[in-house]
């Protein structure tokens, strides 16, 4: 599996690097810091190598999209924009905070609920799109998720969309969040992690969460 | 207040960007990436320019020391050892995982409880460090957090230390802390992190806390 962890200048060091930790801890996965330039700059300055150039989001299986301080100019930039090539009918698709405003402008939200963070929510509902006040919602392949600590969850959905059937999917969520919890704290942190995801799991499941909203 | 993130080659993302993004939200404060060279390059591959030199350590305020597929290798180059040079008398000082080895090499860890993930545990033991099954613990201005995920911990202590009187810091750390939390979930995710730091924070907490190990 290879994943495109889209990062744009300006960006929130927690989601790129959260998704790309987590995801490159699956065996055989990895998940690349992916960006316009050959360099991408964080909203606290940190200067980092792209590892994969924009157009990866067209090959990659999985897409992640990270959140900043500056998504509103991507998305007004219909050169950078049209660098973006996703395909839901292929791809597992997943944004973090103002990364939905990336989705909205590509129209893949459709009418389904979308999470995002406080600070980028009335740009999103801007966009037409109708935000939740929860940190996670998974429909089919897309994925969205507000609040940075809510990465965690996006990541695990990655990981268990990414793995396929239901039962190893979820193991492997399972495992990697196991490794990254906190000493003392992993069966609590890993029972709240799955909690979230696991009702955006199966087909079924789906259609009950979308009945909720 | 001026913080050091310490960052070696081979360092695992997580632990240096939590604290990164977390500590520059506190008003005032500029954390940066500190590493040895002018070039760090992650666990993952991926590379990021050093904002600050290794010998920023001596002048910050508070140094964070993070971890990595690499610490071992650290703390046995004597060359590198000696550029790094703490003062808990004037220093808040924290080590994430792997990094407490470096706090072991430099002397700082005593006989104070120590926290640390499960892989970097018998190295941390075999140190002579007393490692114990919690995912943070702190005592005066040196603090230990195991796991990736108790990076959130160390942070919001660091914030809160580094802001002084008791309550302001308390409140500055929980601003941060609801700030990044996941939507939805902000009063739970804040109390459930000052729930595990707060024991730390007076003198007299500590000393209770100290009695239970």
């Amino acid at each position: 599996m290879r994943i495109a962890v889209l990062t744009f200048d300006g960006f929130n060091e927690l989601d790129s690097f959260v998704a790309t930790a987590l995801l490159n801890r699956v065996p055989g996965w990895r998940a690349c810091i992916t960006a316009p330039g050959a360099r991408v700059v964080s909203m606290n300055g940190v200067q980092v190598y792209a590892q994969q150039p924009i157009e990866f989001t067209e090959e990659a299986d999985i897409v992640l999209i990270g959140s900043g301080v500056r998504t509103r100019d991507v998305v007004s930039d219909s050169k950078l924009m049209a660098r973006i090539r996703l395909d839901p009918a292929r791809q597992i698709i997943g944004a973090q905070c103002s990364g939905a405003l990336v989705l909205a402008k590509l129209g893949l939200l459709g009418d389904v609920p979308v999470c995002t963070d406080l600070t980028s929510k009335p740009w999103v509902v801007a966009t037409g799109a109708r935000v939740i006040d929860a940190p996670f919602h998974a429909a089919g392949t897309i994925a969205t998720a507000g609040g940075c600590m809510a990465a965690h969850y996006l990541a695990a959905w990655a990981i268990a969309k990414g793995m396929g059937a239901r039962g190893a999917g979820e193991a492997a969520a399972r495992a990697v969040i196991d490794y990254v919890a906190p000493v003392g704290e992993k069966a609590a942190t890993v029972a709240r992690v799955m909690g979230v995801i696991t009702p955006f799991m199966g087909d079924a499941a789906q259609e009950m969460v979308a009945n909720r909203y």
